[in-house]
């Protein structure tokens, strides 16, 4: 690859760009494109890119590839933007948390250059965010998520999935709808629920006393609902029907207990929670770096 | 105090005898009791403990204060035990996570000594466990609960708080029935929800793959998922009233959440994740040592 456009020079395209740079036979020429301009002058100053542009055709002149790496929201826009100015071997591809809804925009906004797309997700780098917390290491044996088509062009799904390996990460390829349904349940539900375990305990009267006596497992259980609203109302919304089936599915779930509970059942509940600690405890044990 | 005497000294036993030691001028010898002969061996060769004993009528003897640090199930026998040696200035505390159901065996088996009993519950290290674990800034800046009745007599709080300060830690008085709505919310309702979601996750067909791609969000928001069963049961059962009331109104929370999601109503679930994840942030500012 000889020329990389990233779109949203934060942590993860920021990351990107670093871990590529690193990689010395393979290092393209990266050119940051943003509105932000001040986090773009940043990124400049930090040789995360080598260019920041705002001119989108000339940043696009000559680009083996396109990186999509800002909030999903935005992602419709800029295809809209990037699209007069593709060849048909410019490769695209995005970051996004959510994929049935980036494919269904790059299918309607692209036409046929749709299968010069791929969509993928990085599962990394929740905590921190701007290009300042950008590191080359961040996506080390971290896994991504490719969701290519039966159109997706076979050349497409190998050089993102090689830039992808570049960065030290572990590529797995998926449908769209596969991936939508596993991250509505390890990664989206817990987020609302967090969200929801604190709205519920902030709107009370005594929302100031139950917040003094909360301690590391309180700590622990939400720091998911301190992520940005911003980003969790967009993927909630295009994940809305896996997501609604997994909330429905976990309230049974909760009312499954609750009917232990009420009927005092000891037994019942110390299975549930054995069988929940040891596959916690066998998860956390081999996936330490996680 | 000239002698105290702990039951059970693992990890909050071993942590309460370790930082008493460290203050010269309180500093009481410390005897240790317990059906893990193994364990108390240990705390005696690390030096947490000055005595460890199997016979309870001699470890009393001469007792100023008695520190019931097992789990809660063994609190009614070992009041049983003690109180044949009880003398009527022996002051009798305990560390368990629930109060209600303590204040009542006290009061059943102790008969009028109950008026010497206050009931604690220091807020800190579910993490780790064992006297290994133990140390003596467990309890510094760390809420502890006292439950004293009005029965209770003005000598024994003083003395249980006394100790407690010396150990470092911020003690508050309230009911028992305040303290277990208390932490029926902050800490066994999230304890609870995240049992579930791991057991909603682990049995079903496809656990392997989804646990694959479960990251940092998911390790955070199921880390107390990986606590004792046997405890979880015990504090679940011992709350039962408060933790049912915890759960249905976390239910109707997360309905609420439904509907918006149903509703595509993107303003109210941006206004309800806005909430949490201020309430949340200011909460992490003001709680850092947490």
């Amino acid at each position: 690859m000889k020329k990389l456009v990233i779109f949203g020079v934060g942590l993860i395209g920021g990351s990107v760009a670093l871990a590529l740079k690193k990689a010395n036979q393979y290092a393209p020429h990266i050119v940051g494109v943003g509105r932000g301009e001040s986090s773009l002058k940043i990124a400049l100053d930090l040789g995360v890119i080598d260019e920041a542009s705002d001119n989108i055709e000339q940043a696009l002149k000559g680009a083996d590839m396109v990186l999509i790496a800002t909030p999903v929201a935005q992602t419709p826009e800029i295809l809209r933007a990037i699209k007069p100015h593709l060849t048909t071997s410019t490769i695209i591809t995005d970051a996004g948390s959510t994929k049935s809804d980036v494919l269904s925009y790059a299918h309607n906004i692209l036409g046929n250059l749709s299968a010069q797309f791929v969509g993928g997700h990085p599962i990394a780098g929740a905590e921190k965010s701007g290009v300042s917390a950008a590191n080359s290491e961040l996506f080390l044996n971290k896994n991504v998520v490719l969701t290519p088509t039966d159109e997706t062009q076979l050349n497409a799904i190998n050089a993102v999935q090689e830039m992808w390996q570049t960065c030290g990460a572990k590529v797995t390829n998926m449908t769209a709808s596969s991936h939508d349904s596993i991250f509505a349940a390890v990664s989206h539900l817990p987020h609302l629920l967090a969200f929801a375990l604190v709205n519920d305990l902030a709107t009370r009267p005594n929302a100031d006393q139950l917040f003094d006596f909360a301690a590391s497992g309180f700590r622990d259980f939400t720091r998911i609902a301190g992520s940005s609203p911003e980003m969790w109302r967009d993927i909630s919304l295009a994940n809305k029907t896996a997501l609604l089936s997994e909330l429905s599915t976990y309230q049974a779930e909760v009312s499954n207990l609750k009917t232990m509970l009420e009927n005092e059942d000891a037994a019942s509940l110390q299975a549930l929670f054995e069988r929940a600690s040891l596959a916690r405890n066998a998860w956390a044990k081999s996936n330490e770096n996680k």
